[in-house]
Protein backbone atom coordinates (compact mmCIF):
# COMPACT_ATOMS: atom_id res chain seq x y z
CA UNK A 1 0.00 0.00 0.00
CA UNK A 2 0.90 3.35 -0.64
CA UNK A 3 1.84 5.84 2.49
CA UNK A 4 -0.03 8.56 2.68
CA UNK A 5 2.23 11.29 2.50
CA UNK A 6 2.44 13.92 5.47
CA UNK A 7 1.98 17.69 4.72
CA UNK A 8 5.67 18.35 4.53
CA UNK A 9 6.26 15.54 1.76
CA UNK A 10 3.35 16.79 -0.46
CA UNK A 11 4.99 20.57 0.11
CA UNK A 12 8.29 19.19 -1.39
CA UNK A 13 6.28 17.08 -3.95
CA UNK A 14 4.04 19.70 -5.57
CA UNK A 15 6.83 21.85 -5.70
CA UNK A 16 8.77 19.47 -7.87
CA UNK A 17 5.76 19.02 -9.40
CA UNK A 18 5.32 22.84 -10.62
CA UNK A 19 8.28 23.51 -11.69
CA UNK A 20 8.31 24.54 -14.78
CA UNK A 21 4.44 24.15 -15.25
CA UNK A 22 2.62 27.40 -16.61
CA UNK A 23 -0.31 26.36 -14.41
CA UNK A 24 0.27 24.77 -11.15
CA UNK A 25 -1.50 21.69 -9.35
CA UNK A 26 -3.11 22.69 -5.93
CA UNK A 27 -4.12 21.48 -3.21
CA UNK A 28 -7.92 21.51 -2.99
CA UNK A 29 -10.07 19.43 -0.38
CA UNK A 30 -6.65 17.22 0.34
CA UNK A 31 -6.47 16.08 -2.98
CA UNK A 32 -4.15 16.96 -5.73
CA UNK A 33 -6.01 19.13 -8.11
CA UNK A 34 -6.14 20.77 -11.11
CA UNK A 35 -8.58 22.17 -13.82
CA UNK A 36 -6.88 21.68 -17.61
CA UNK A 37 -8.70 24.18 -20.86
CA UNK A 38 -8.16 22.28 -23.52
CA UNK A 39 -9.05 23.72 -27.09
CA UNK A 40 -12.33 21.96 -27.87
CA UNK A 41 -14.36 19.35 -26.68
CA UNK A 42 -12.71 16.79 -29.01
CA UNK A 43 -9.04 17.98 -27.55
CA UNK A 44 -10.60 17.27 -24.16
CA UNK A 45 -11.90 13.74 -24.82
CA UNK A 46 -8.35 12.99 -26.56
CA UNK A 47 -6.77 14.52 -23.21
CA UNK A 48 -9.02 12.18 -21.14
CA UNK A 49 -8.67 9.29 -23.10
CA UNK A 50 -4.78 9.34 -22.73
CA UNK A 51 -4.95 9.72 -19.29
CA UNK A 52 -6.84 7.16 -18.55
CA UNK A 53 -5.13 4.61 -20.87
CA UNK A 54 -2.28 6.06 -18.32
CA UNK A 55 -4.43 5.44 -15.09
CA UNK A 56 -5.22 1.82 -15.98
CA UNK A 57 -1.76 1.09 -16.72
CA UNK A 58 -0.49 1.93 -13.31
CA UNK A 59 -3.92 0.87 -11.69
CA UNK A 60 -4.95 4.32 -9.98
CA UNK A 61 -7.26 6.46 -11.28
CA UNK A 62 -8.38 9.91 -11.19
CA UNK A 63 -11.63 11.40 -10.04
CA UNK A 64 -12.40 14.03 -12.63
CA UNK A 65 -15.24 15.90 -14.49
CA UNK A 66 -15.91 17.43 -17.80
CA UNK A 67 -17.19 20.28 -19.24
CA UNK A 68 -17.07 20.73 -23.25
CA UNK A 69 -13.32 21.96 -23.16
CA UNK A 70 -12.49 22.25 -19.27
CA UNK A 71 -11.02 18.75 -17.57
CA UNK A 72 -11.17 18.92 -13.38
CA UNK A 73 -8.99 16.21 -12.33
CA UNK A 74 -8.76 15.29 -8.40
CA UNK A 75 -5.94 12.77 -7.39
CA UNK A 76 -6.09 11.08 -4.01
CA UNK A 77 -5.33 7.54 -3.18
CA UNK A 78 -8.43 6.22 -1.31
CA UNK A 79 -6.57 3.10 0.77
CA UNK A 80 -4.45 5.45 1.90
CA UNK A 81 -7.26 7.76 3.18
CA UNK A 82 -4.94 11.05 1.41
CA UNK A 83 -2.68 11.95 -1.29
CA UNK A 84 0.37 9.51 -1.88
CA UNK A 85 3.17 9.28 -4.25
CA UNK A 86 0.56 7.29 -6.65
CA UNK A 87 -0.98 10.83 -7.03
CA UNK A 88 1.98 12.78 -7.74
CA UNK A 89 3.40 10.12 -10.17
CA UNK A 90 0.30 10.48 -11.92
CA UNK A 91 0.16 13.96 -12.25
CA UNK A 92 3.54 13.67 -13.61
CA UNK A 93 2.79 11.65 -16.51
CA UNK A 94 -0.75 13.63 -17.05
CA UNK A 95 1.83 16.51 -17.65
CA UNK A 96 4.16 14.29 -19.63
CA UNK A 97 1.49 14.03 -22.88
CA UNK A 98 1.30 16.06 -25.17
CA UNK A 99 -1.20 18.85 -23.52
CA UNK A 100 -4.52 18.89 -23.92
CA UNK B 1 -32.09 27.14 -30.44
CA UNK B 2 -33.77 25.03 -28.86
CA UNK B 3 -36.40 26.07 -26.59
CA UNK B 4 -36.14 25.40 -22.52
CA UNK B 5 -38.91 22.90 -21.53
CA UNK B 6 -41.35 23.77 -19.07
CA UNK B 7 -42.17 21.47 -16.45
CA UNK B 8 -45.05 19.66 -17.77
CA UNK B 9 -42.94 18.70 -21.12
CA UNK B 10 -40.40 17.84 -19.39
CA UNK B 11 -42.75 15.27 -17.01
CA UNK B 12 -43.81 13.85 -20.47
CA UNK B 13 -40.67 13.46 -21.64
CA UNK B 14 -38.47 11.83 -18.72
CA UNK B 15 -41.45 9.34 -18.54
CA UNK B 16 -41.21 8.75 -21.91
CA UNK B 17 -37.41 8.42 -21.67
CA UNK B 18 -37.46 5.92 -18.63
CA UNK B 19 -39.84 3.69 -19.65
CA UNK B 20 -38.43 0.01 -19.95
CA UNK B 21 -35.10 1.52 -18.22
CA UNK B 22 -34.13 -0.53 -15.16
CA UNK B 23 -32.60 2.05 -13.49
CA UNK B 24 -34.51 5.73 -14.27
CA UNK B 25 -32.71 9.60 -14.96
CA UNK B 26 -34.05 12.22 -12.79
CA UNK B 27 -34.07 15.60 -12.46
CA UNK B 28 -31.53 17.19 -9.96
CA UNK B 29 -30.58 20.54 -9.86
CA UNK B 30 -32.56 21.31 -13.02
CA UNK B 31 -30.67 19.00 -15.04
CA UNK B 32 -31.00 15.91 -16.30
CA UNK B 33 -29.24 13.11 -14.23
CA UNK B 34 -28.00 9.79 -14.38
CA UNK B 35 -25.74 7.55 -12.52
CA UNK B 36 -24.23 4.57 -14.46
CA UNK B 37 -22.00 2.02 -12.57
CA UNK B 38 -20.04 0.05 -15.16
CA UNK B 39 -18.11 -3.00 -14.73
CA UNK B 40 -14.59 -1.95 -14.10
CA UNK B 41 -13.16 1.33 -15.56
CA UNK B 42 -12.07 0.45 -18.90
CA UNK B 43 -15.84 -0.69 -18.89
CA UNK B 44 -16.71 2.98 -17.54
CA UNK B 45 -14.41 4.43 -20.37
CA UNK B 46 -15.35 2.95 -23.11
CA UNK B 47 -18.88 4.04 -22.38
CA UNK B 48 -17.66 7.73 -21.73
CA UNK B 49 -16.28 6.85 -25.62
CA UNK B 50 -19.30 6.55 -26.86
CA UNK B 51 -21.17 8.82 -25.23
CA UNK B 52 -18.27 11.24 -26.42
CA UNK B 53 -18.71 10.56 -30.07
CA UNK B 54 -22.87 10.60 -29.93
CA UNK B 55 -22.32 14.37 -28.21
CA UNK B 56 -19.66 15.80 -30.42
CA UNK B 57 -22.02 14.12 -33.05
CA UNK B 58 -25.01 15.89 -32.12
CA UNK B 59 -23.03 19.42 -30.66
CA UNK B 60 -24.59 19.00 -27.65
CA UNK B 61 -22.35 17.46 -25.29
CA UNK B 62 -22.84 16.49 -21.03
CA UNK B 63 -21.62 17.55 -18.26
CA UNK B 64 -20.06 14.21 -15.91
CA UNK B 65 -18.15 12.70 -14.18
CA UNK B 66 -16.19 9.66 -13.54
CA UNK B 67 -14.68 7.81 -10.30
CA UNK B 68 -13.44 4.46 -11.12
CA UNK B 69 -16.24 2.58 -12.78
CA UNK B 70 -18.83 5.07 -11.75
CA UNK B 71 -19.80 7.48 -14.44
CA UNK B 72 -22.04 10.51 -13.61
CA UNK B 73 -23.95 12.37 -16.47
CA UNK B 74 -26.13 15.81 -16.38
CA UNK B 75 -27.81 17.08 -19.07
CA UNK B 76 -28.66 20.78 -19.67
CA UNK B 77 -28.65 23.03 -22.22
CA UNK B 78 -26.38 26.22 -21.45
CA UNK B 79 -28.01 28.63 -24.30
CA UNK B 80 -31.46 27.32 -23.13
CA UNK B 81 -30.95 28.27 -19.76
CA UNK B 82 -32.55 25.04 -19.20
CA UNK B 83 -33.67 21.58 -20.03
CA UNK B 84 -34.38 21.34 -23.67
CA UNK B 85 -35.24 18.47 -26.37
CA UNK B 86 -31.32 18.23 -27.44
CA UNK B 87 -31.24 16.57 -23.70
CA UNK B 88 -33.70 14.05 -24.15
CA UNK B 89 -31.79 13.22 -27.74
CA UNK B 90 -29.06 12.67 -25.96
CA UNK B 91 -29.77 10.74 -23.47
CA UNK B 92 -31.83 8.74 -25.32
CA UNK B 93 -28.58 7.93 -27.70
CA UNK B 94 -26.86 7.05 -24.23
CA UNK B 95 -29.16 4.36 -22.97
CA UNK B 96 -29.49 3.04 -26.96
CA UNK B 97 -25.47 2.07 -26.38
CA UNK B 98 -25.02 -1.16 -25.37
CA UNK B 99 -24.70 -0.11 -21.85
CA UNK B 100 -21.51 -0.09 -19.63
CA UNK C 1 -23.89 11.81 -52.82
CA UNK C 2 -20.66 13.18 -53.31
CA UNK C 3 -18.76 12.78 -56.95
CA UNK C 4 -15.94 10.88 -57.57
CA UNK C 5 -13.41 13.77 -58.46
CA UNK C 6 -11.49 13.30 -61.79
CA UNK C 7 -7.26 13.36 -61.96
CA UNK C 8 -6.60 17.17 -62.14
CA UNK C 9 -9.19 17.74 -59.39
CA UNK C 10 -7.36 15.37 -57.38
CA UNK C 11 -4.09 17.02 -57.99
CA UNK C 12 -5.78 20.53 -57.36
CA UNK C 13 -6.79 19.31 -53.71
CA UNK C 14 -4.06 17.47 -53.11
CA UNK C 15 -1.51 20.39 -53.89
CA UNK C 16 -3.38 22.28 -51.33
CA UNK C 17 -3.69 19.76 -48.91
CA UNK C 18 -0.17 19.21 -49.01
CA UNK C 19 0.63 22.87 -48.82
CA UNK C 20 3.22 23.89 -45.37
CA UNK C 21 2.76 19.97 -44.53
CA UNK C 22 6.23 18.37 -43.50
CA UNK C 23 5.02 15.03 -44.58
CA UNK C 24 2.33 14.84 -47.45
CA UNK C 25 -0.32 12.81 -48.48
CA UNK C 26 -0.27 10.83 -51.74
CA UNK C 27 -2.42 8.95 -53.65
CA UNK C 28 -2.17 5.05 -53.35
CA UNK C 29 -4.35 2.22 -54.80
CA UNK C 30 -6.59 5.22 -55.43
CA UNK C 31 -6.73 6.35 -52.30
CA UNK C 32 -5.68 9.53 -50.49
CA UNK C 33 -3.19 7.75 -48.09
CA UNK C 34 -0.89 8.85 -45.39
CA UNK C 35 1.36 7.28 -42.77
CA UNK C 36 1.59 8.81 -39.47
CA UNK C 37 4.44 8.26 -37.05
CA UNK C 38 3.54 9.47 -33.01
CA UNK C 39 5.63 9.50 -30.17
CA UNK C 40 4.36 6.49 -28.50
CA UNK C 41 1.43 4.02 -28.93
CA UNK C 42 -0.85 6.51 -26.43
CA UNK C 43 -0.24 9.53 -28.67
CA UNK C 44 -1.09 7.43 -31.53
CA UNK C 45 -4.39 6.21 -29.70
CA UNK C 46 -5.43 9.36 -28.80
CA UNK C 47 -4.87 10.85 -31.85
CA UNK C 48 -7.01 8.05 -33.45
CA UNK C 49 -9.51 9.14 -30.88
CA UNK C 50 -9.37 12.38 -32.08
CA UNK C 51 -9.63 11.44 -35.70
CA UNK C 52 -12.51 8.67 -34.68
CA UNK C 53 -14.82 11.55 -33.78
CA UNK C 54 -14.48 13.94 -36.57
CA UNK C 55 -14.83 10.94 -38.70
CA UNK C 56 -18.10 9.79 -37.06
CA UNK C 57 -19.61 13.69 -37.05
CA UNK C 58 -18.58 13.67 -40.75
CA UNK C 59 -20.21 10.41 -41.28
CA UNK C 60 -17.16 9.34 -43.21
CA UNK C 61 -14.87 6.56 -41.98
CA UNK C 62 -11.01 6.14 -42.72
CA UNK C 63 -10.04 2.58 -43.69
CA UNK C 64 -6.83 2.56 -41.30
CA UNK C 65 -4.64 0.37 -39.36
CA UNK C 66 -2.25 0.89 -36.35
CA UNK C 67 0.94 -0.97 -35.04
CA UNK C 68 2.26 0.71 -31.99
CA UNK C 69 3.13 4.13 -32.65
CA UNK C 70 2.32 4.54 -36.68
CA UNK C 71 -0.99 5.07 -37.94
CA UNK C 72 -2.19 4.32 -41.22
CA UNK C 73 -5.11 6.36 -43.00
CA UNK C 74 -6.13 5.71 -46.09
CA UNK C 75 -9.74 7.39 -47.58
CA UNK C 76 -11.70 7.12 -49.75
CA UNK C 77 -15.47 7.62 -50.55
CA UNK C 78 -17.10 3.50 -51.21
CA UNK C 79 -20.29 5.42 -52.96
CA UNK C 80 -18.82 7.30 -55.09
CA UNK C 81 -16.41 4.31 -56.29
CA UNK C 82 -12.84 6.43 -55.89
CA UNK C 83 -11.78 9.62 -54.21
CA UNK C 84 -14.03 12.73 -53.51
CA UNK C 85 -14.77 16.03 -51.63
CA UNK C 86 -15.38 14.22 -48.56
CA UNK C 87 -11.81 12.67 -48.39
CA UNK C 88 -9.94 15.96 -48.70
CA UNK C 89 -12.65 17.32 -45.94
CA UNK C 90 -11.48 14.70 -43.46
CA UNK C 91 -7.76 14.51 -44.46
CA UNK C 92 -8.00 18.91 -43.79
CA UNK C 93 -9.32 17.82 -40.08
CA UNK C 94 -6.68 15.44 -39.57
CA UNK C 95 -4.26 17.38 -40.58
CA UNK C 96 -6.22 20.60 -38.23
CA UNK C 97 -5.55 18.01 -35.40
CA UNK C 98 -2.65 19.02 -33.22
CA UNK C 99 -0.92 16.13 -34.49
CA UNK C 100 0.38 12.84 -32.59
CA UNK D 1 10.97 -12.46 -23.07
CA UNK D 2 8.79 -14.38 -24.22
CA UNK D 3 9.12 -17.73 -26.01
CA UNK D 4 8.01 -18.69 -29.33
CA UNK D 5 5.44 -20.87 -29.22
CA UNK D 6 6.13 -24.00 -31.57
CA UNK D 7 3.20 -25.57 -33.42
CA UNK D 8 2.22 -27.79 -30.74
CA UNK D 9 1.67 -25.07 -28.15
CA UNK D 10 -0.06 -22.77 -30.67
CA UNK D 11 -2.43 -25.60 -31.18
CA UNK D 12 -3.52 -26.55 -27.37
CA UNK D 13 -3.59 -22.61 -26.74
CA UNK D 14 -5.57 -22.00 -29.83
CA UNK D 15 -8.32 -25.07 -28.31
CA UNK D 16 -8.79 -23.79 -25.02
CA UNK D 17 -8.90 -19.72 -26.70
CA UNK D 18 -11.58 -20.74 -28.96
CA UNK D 19 -13.38 -22.79 -26.74
CA UNK D 20 -16.81 -21.33 -26.67
CA UNK D 21 -16.34 -18.74 -28.70
CA UNK D 22 -18.99 -18.63 -31.30
CA UNK D 23 -16.64 -17.15 -33.83
CA UNK D 24 -13.08 -19.03 -33.52
CA UNK D 25 -9.36 -17.04 -33.84
CA UNK D 26 -7.68 -18.53 -36.85
CA UNK D 27 -3.32 -18.52 -37.65
CA UNK D 28 -2.95 -16.33 -40.76
CA UNK D 29 0.45 -15.85 -41.66
CA UNK D 30 2.14 -17.18 -38.56
CA UNK D 31 -0.06 -14.27 -36.80
CA UNK D 32 -3.38 -14.87 -34.15
CA UNK D 33 -5.89 -13.66 -36.59
CA UNK D 34 -9.72 -12.80 -35.58
CA UNK D 35 -11.96 -10.34 -37.83
CA UNK D 36 -14.77 -8.63 -35.56
CA UNK D 37 -17.71 -7.19 -36.89
CA UNK D 38 -19.33 -4.34 -34.49
CA UNK D 39 -23.41 -2.69 -34.89
CA UNK D 40 -21.35 0.25 -36.06
CA UNK D 41 -19.11 2.37 -36.39
CA UNK D 42 -19.24 3.74 -32.47
CA UNK D 43 -19.35 0.20 -31.36
CA UNK D 44 -15.90 -0.28 -32.90
CA UNK D 45 -14.04 2.45 -31.76
CA UNK D 46 -15.43 2.04 -28.14
CA UNK D 47 -14.40 -1.89 -28.57
CA UNK D 48 -11.44 -0.83 -29.71
CA UNK D 49 -10.94 1.88 -26.96
CA UNK D 50 -10.77 -1.47 -24.21
CA UNK D 51 -8.37 -3.32 -26.47
CA UNK D 52 -6.24 -0.45 -26.50
CA UNK D 53 -6.12 -0.08 -22.68
CA UNK D 54 -5.46 -3.78 -21.77
CA UNK D 55 -2.63 -3.55 -24.72
CA UNK D 56 -0.93 -0.50 -23.06
CA UNK D 57 -1.49 -2.25 -19.77
CA UNK D 58 0.29 -5.75 -20.91
CA UNK D 59 2.74 -3.39 -22.73
CA UNK D 60 2.02 -5.74 -26.04
CA UNK D 61 0.47 -3.87 -29.07
CA UNK D 62 -2.02 -5.17 -31.46
CA UNK D 63 -1.51 -4.94 -35.12
CA UNK D 64 -4.81 -3.77 -36.53
CA UNK D 65 -7.27 -2.46 -38.63
CA UNK D 66 -10.89 -0.87 -38.68
CA UNK D 67 -12.99 -0.20 -41.71
CA UNK D 68 -16.36 1.12 -40.08
CA UNK D 69 -17.84 -1.49 -38.07
CA UNK D 70 -15.42 -4.23 -38.78
CA UNK D 71 -11.91 -4.44 -36.14
CA UNK D 72 -9.38 -7.21 -37.45
CA UNK D 73 -6.94 -7.97 -35.40
CA UNK D 74 -3.39 -9.58 -35.57
CA UNK D 75 -1.14 -10.73 -32.84
CA UNK D 76 2.40 -11.44 -32.82
CA UNK D 77 5.52 -11.30 -31.03
CA UNK D 78 8.12 -9.09 -32.74
CA UNK D 79 10.86 -9.34 -30.05
CA UNK D 80 9.99 -13.77 -30.20
CA UNK D 81 9.77 -13.87 -33.63
CA UNK D 82 6.25 -15.43 -33.44
CA UNK D 83 3.14 -16.32 -31.21
CA UNK D 84 3.89 -16.15 -27.89
CA UNK D 85 1.95 -16.42 -24.90
CA UNK D 86 1.46 -12.97 -24.58
CA UNK D 87 -0.71 -13.15 -27.79
CA UNK D 88 -3.16 -15.48 -26.28
CA UNK D 89 -3.18 -13.70 -23.22
CA UNK D 90 -4.19 -10.56 -24.62
CA UNK D 91 -6.68 -12.46 -27.19
CA UNK D 92 -8.08 -13.78 -23.96
CA UNK D 93 -8.62 -10.71 -22.15
CA UNK D 94 -10.07 -8.93 -25.81
CA UNK D 95 -12.83 -12.25 -25.73
CA UNK D 96 -13.77 -11.21 -22.02
CA UNK D 97 -14.36 -7.59 -22.94
CA UNK D 98 -18.01 -7.12 -22.93
CA UNK D 99 -17.64 -7.40 -27.04
CA UNK D 100 -18.34 -5.11 -29.89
Amino acid sequence: MADKLIDSEITINLTSLNHQLEKPWTIVNEKLHKEFICGDFINAFSFMTRVAIYAEKANHHPEWSNIYKTVTIDLTTHESNGISHKDFDLATKIEKTSGC
